[in-house]
């Protein structure tokens, strides 16, 4: 859809900078200038110039962006704005619970349709006003529910199988707590929440400060 | 420690280095091409050298990098060779029940030492062989545990206030899962996991696929 590759990074920081447009509390205010906004996320003027470039012209040169039109703008290129998209979870356990009553999803279009575990002390019950699956019968249920995204919160040994039935079942795009590597065709986008990296982070601001 | 400043993007890239590195299946190979691990962990070679040369010089022009040794300075560089680092826990929901039994923070060097929560139907009960105390008991607790960080899964409206507590306790860093911005004094690092932002990549993906 874009001319360029747009990079990952990229992507992310965009998210940054529609947080930081969403916090600013004077909501009267028109413009904010990349140094500004460099300020708040902590990210260089000129990477947040370089960033928004791939997208078009968004500021003027003496005022800076205008905050609205900036935030309605990074709203559309993220696929938030109007779109939702169908969601289901495996694994219902503490993380599983936890991410269905996780009100981000919503807010950002995405709804849970259905839940599933293995576990026949969990299956038929219901979290939220959501049934728990058998996960046997998860692909003609995400068909049936047309699930766009799968989220993994299964052990590291299921991880891989469960990935596979949701290819089987058409998904576009797997979100995977699992702390494993996943593969699954190109045609289905993964995104890897790996905490580990957040307390190797910590580590090494700890170890070297 | 560093006689440069080292970005906080190629911290987190020495963490994805390091899980392609570990995840290299031949025990026997001695050295890697910053090509390959490139291609592996999916961030071009210039960045990998770039990255690789703020901690000095690690492979041979002709070779690549020797695997082992690789492995052992970034795990160095990261401090997560030999610390340990005494972690709390506060808020004892369902993410902070997912979090205790976390395998990766024991994997990690963090040693998790005290759960706090406000819900007296919790205090005083056990997870995992760890008591759940009384948040307000916090400051003495931490102090006597010497706790190094405090991960903060409550919701929104106290994080702020459990926040105030750990700078109280003296911590040194904060792992912050409430979907809301903490302030706290610059000596203490702060990291945020903000699922929204895997959100919206997933969503810029499928928006613009």
């Amino acid at each position: 859809m874009f001319k360029k590759h747009i990079p990952q990074s990229t992507v992310y920081r965009l998210s940054i900078y529609l947080r930081e447009l969403e916090r600013l509390e004077d909501r009267d205010r028109v413009y904010i200038s990349s140094r500004e906004l460099g300020n708040r996320s902590g990210i260089g003027d000129d990477q947040i110039r370089k960033d928004l470039s791939y997208f078009g012209k968004f500021g003027k040169s003496r005022f800076g962006y205008p905050i609205k039109g900036l935030k309605r703008n990074i709203r559309q290129i993220l696929g938030v704005n109007n779109k939702t998209w169908h969601v289901a979870i495996i694994g219902v356990g503490n993380l599983g619970t936890a991410l269905s009553s996780y009100k981000g999803f919503r807010e950002r279009g995405f709804l849970i349709k259905a839940l599933f575990d293995n576990d026949s002390k969990k299956i038929g019950r219901s979290v939220k006003d959501l049934k728990i699956y058998d996960v046997k019968h998860l692909i003609p249920v995400c068909k049936k529910e047309e699930i766009d995204i799968g989220v993994i919160t299964v052990s590291v040994y299921h991880a891989q199988k469960v990935a596979e039935l949701l290819a089987g079942a058409d998904v576009k795009a797997v979100l995977n707590f699992a702390p494993t590597r996943i593969n699954l065709p190109h045609r289905i986008k993964i995104r890897n929440v790996d905490l580990t990296i957040e307390l190797e982070n910590i580590s090494f601001y700890l170890a070297n400060q």
